[in-house]
């Protein structure tokens, strides 16, 4: 492993923690800087309008629509992510594939979550700075209560 | 610290994700692999027979009596296991040890646990692979609810 | 990113795994080494001596008195506390600043706590050992159970 990959793999797991970060403190104008303009993003396990029976997928293509729409879900309550113990491989000087274990708790009008999952992320360095390509979130196990 | 050094730390939390990661997704012939055939396990605080009272310690000799025990007991169930905050230490180039902090969420016909603690760990170098030696996982706590 | 920078973003994540562990095991005698002699800390959702209606902040100037109060507030129960998610800048090869997001999980006697937050940090390097030199724990969400 050659220094420069072990800085990747530092820098992209720092673009993770303002993933994170970034969303539960809803700054997000900052947020979308973590994504390519293309991104996609795939959340299992998403609860429905009737909590736990309809756990359902959500699929955003673009930041654009990214952005609009976790902001919009987000607006009324509170998140917690966090992720764990990443697995980063840098594929060339501007790509690289990582996954990460998840944790999130979402304490919104209808329904409070505790999730359990894992992402499985590509990453692209686009102008000196390591970006989101690609999003898939799947999960272990959601524990919903609704409101 | 070397390069060396700090390539041998990468890649031994990539080991421990994957020991994770394998055993939440019950991919047992995967999860075998993180191992050396001799590994000895020592886990602290598994829930007995009779729930939260009968907090136990279980020992385990051999790769194959540890994956076949482990695959066993969470068979008919759901786990979620996260390490953080590795303290890792490369004493030469084919050995190291760590200490994780850990947290377990069990869902398994009998009762539900979620647990705090610690691991420490001897890791070694085998053909060119970081594997887990020895394992001892202490707790901090366990909530434990019985079914 | 050098070498040297790798290796201070290495030794900064194992300086808070320690301040993490010692706490909640409770070696106090080593815990203060992970401080400076003049660190202040501000820790903010601190519940008072009516619980949830009165989170409160804690303010500490110097390593005699925080070591001092943190060990007499954790003295009659059991704590958990977990890093995750760190952002590390090294600004020179003596100092540094971090952004670690955190999880803790308390049970004391007149309540029980699971909190989220953001600790923002500053270290130096001291006779060649990195050292906590502020903290600031500001919180997303605290879930507390009066006894």
């Amino acid at each position: 492993m050659e220094l420069t990959t072990l800085e990747a793999i530092e820098q992209i797991k720092q673009l993770k923690a303002r993933y994170f970060r970034l969303m539960d403190q809803k700054r997000w104008d900052e947020w979308r800087e973590v994504f390519t303009e293309d991104v996609t993003a795939v959340y299992h396990g998403v609860p429905g309008s009737r909590g736990s029976d309809t756990l359902a997928e959500a699929r955003y293509h673009g930041r654009a629509e990214l952005v609009a729409q976790v902001s919009r879900f987000l607006a009324k309550g509170i998140s917690v992510h966090h992720g764990h113990m990443p697995e980063i491989e840098v594929t060339s000087p501007t790509t690289a594939r990582g996954i990460w274990a998840m944790v999130d708790y979402l304490r919104l009008p209808s329904f409070t979550l505790k999730g359990y999952g894992h992402y499985e992320e590509d990453y692209v360095k686009e102008a000196g700075l390591w970006k989101i390509k690609t999003i898939l979130l799947t999960r272990l196990h959601c524990d919903v209560t609704c409101a």
